[in-house]
């Protein structure tokens, strides 16, 4: 199956020097891909001369005159940035020119030009990011990483009715469980939204566990498929992990710099330490998927290397592939003919 | 400086079989130290024979012929079990007779347990739960970590107030830094209670440096003191750092036990190892303080072990001997002072 991405080329901390190397490497790796990269046209020709005639078909440069800054308020972007290389690559989305587009650039300028652009599914009130963490048992799902601030209980129930799509699809899982994150496990813990989440889900037909602590993210007892959180504790979670991984690592690599004999321990266990590393390696992580629109938007990390990058576009890949935007729609739309029919 | 505190011996998922070996370390430990152990009489003298004569003037046990159990709820907790180690070692400190209170016990029921004997400082709506946890600057006091789940803004600055006041006691920090807890750094970030508390935050005489992170609990480019979250978000938080940490090390471990040459290595590595275990060990970070109240109560971790349990018991001495509750007092006091005059 063909299929082509745009790619916010001048977007993220280091802009085309990320984007060109993640891009050429996805286009190796996959003969199927096409890939429209969007930006300042002479900067990219400049970069990419190799690059064309080695995929005269299959490689897109895409020219767009502005660049959303890292920093822009996403009402300013909106407005004033109608050229950025964000913003027309989203538009191709919405042109069906790219069945998907990945940026690395400012968040809430990628969500607000998203939402503007490509609009809401029918029954969806709040489009949501969801990512994949690691967990002992595998990985999980988790949504929203950071797209809503403020979630009532129907935008909780929402984002897991999106969620179990994205886990059937790539998973290939048939009814994932759906765990909704609470500071307890007991039902009398937590606060209005998600006690009442709690009941709107024990109620669905989803394949809903209860309540799961903070620790189940990576850690829990049992293995949980998807988990659901308000976009504001979700981003926290997601970041503190983000800490104590890097806080660990730093702990290990002192441990292993204290002094000569654990310096020379450290090259003798080098291998270890690597293979190790890789495995937790965030950038494998890289990516989280904007859910809710009538077309994929993929966020990268702001700071993402090339390999980061590369991880995002593969996520854009997979997704556009299984059609989780259709299957969405496709849920909602039951949905509903179900109400409708009551 | 002679202190005494009262520990819960009971309560925790393993009673006087952690409580009983933690105390005795302390009392070996601290000279000035005078602990009450509070539960079954019969149970405590039959492990304490040899204590109580080593020690005939500050190992003392107090009768209680009831057990809060770790599922019960709190107000079932409070209405039936007035006399539970949990309330008796409680009401020693209202009663002047502790000058703190150490429980691994239910954490809904002591919380609930301690409002009700000890009462709230004037000026404090809210009790909080803080405690540190490990960054690679050192450590971070974080508040609160989920004796609230719906806090507003008022709540924070409160929050903020309290937490000031012990590191300033403990750290021996003149003016410490406080952050707000949040999706971003950029001031447009956040829902509304954060927005509000920051108005206050940034208005008030404290050495308030913004929004910060999640992953600022750990690995923040700079150290902060303090950071002031909601109840829910800073339970999540703490739980997901547990989660990722737990994580981390069973990576580690099965890096170091894939083959037989890595086996090798590992046990090379041992010391090297063992010193970095040590260094991210959660048992020397067990036992929050809960602020706020008339009296000080610390809970420890349910399941913590004697060399954790052990933590909880220091914490509550330093804590005594910086008279962080007079302070809190003090503090608030000057607070209403201050508004009375204007």
């Amino acid at each position: 199956m063909s299929l082509t991405i745009s790619i916010d080329a001048m977007g993220g901390d280091f802009g085309s020097k990320v984007t060109i190397p993640a891009s050429l490497q996805c286009l190796a790796a996959n003969p199927n891909l096409t890939l429209i990269l969007v930006g300042d046209e002479l900067i990219l020709k400049e970069s990419l001369t190799q690059a064309l005639i080695d995929y005269p078909e299959r490689l897109k440069i895409q020219h767009a005159s502005q660049c959303v800054e890292m920093d822009e308020s996403p009402s300013k972007a909106l407005k004033n940035k109608k050229d950025s290389s964000m913003r027309v690559a989203i538009n191709l989305v919405r042109d069906g020119k790219a069945d998907a587009c990945v940026s690395a650039g400012n968040t809430g300028a990628l969500m607000a030009t998203a939402r503007f652009v490509l609009k809401r599914i029918s029954g969806i009130d709040r489009p949501a990011l969801i990512s994949t963490l690691p967990s002992i048992h595998g990985h999980t799902y988790v949504l929203d990483l950071g797209a809503n601030v403020d979630c009532d209980a129907k935008h909780l129930y929402q984002f897991a009715m999106m969620g179990v799509e994205v886990v059937k699809a790539i998973e290939n899982i048939k009814n994932p469980t759906v765990g909704l994150l609470n500071v307890g496990e007991e039902e009398v813990k937590g606060n209005m939204q998600v006690k009442a989440a709690a009941k709107l889900l024990a109620a669905s037909s989803l394949n809903y566990i209860g309540y799961v602590e903070g620790d189940s993210l990576n850690a829990g007892s049992k293995k949980i498929d998807l988990i659901v959180a308000d976009g504001f504790v979700g981003n926290i979670a997601l970041k503190s992990i983000e800490g104590a991984v890097k806080m660990v690592a730093n702990s290990l690599k002192k441990s292993f710099s204290s002094n000569l004999i654990s310096r020379l321990t450290g090259l003798l266990a080098y291998p270890v330490l690597k293979s190790f590393k890789e495995s937790v390696d965030p950038r494998l992580y890289n990516g989280a998927s904007f859910l809710g629109l009538k077309g994929l938007v993929i966020k990268s990390h702001g700071g993402a290397d090339a390999l980061a990058f590369e991880t995002a576009i593969h996520i854009a890949e997979i997704e556009v592939k299984q059609q989780v935007t259709e299957k969405i729609i496709k849920k909602f739309e039951a949905i509903a003919a179900e109400k409708a029919d009551l």
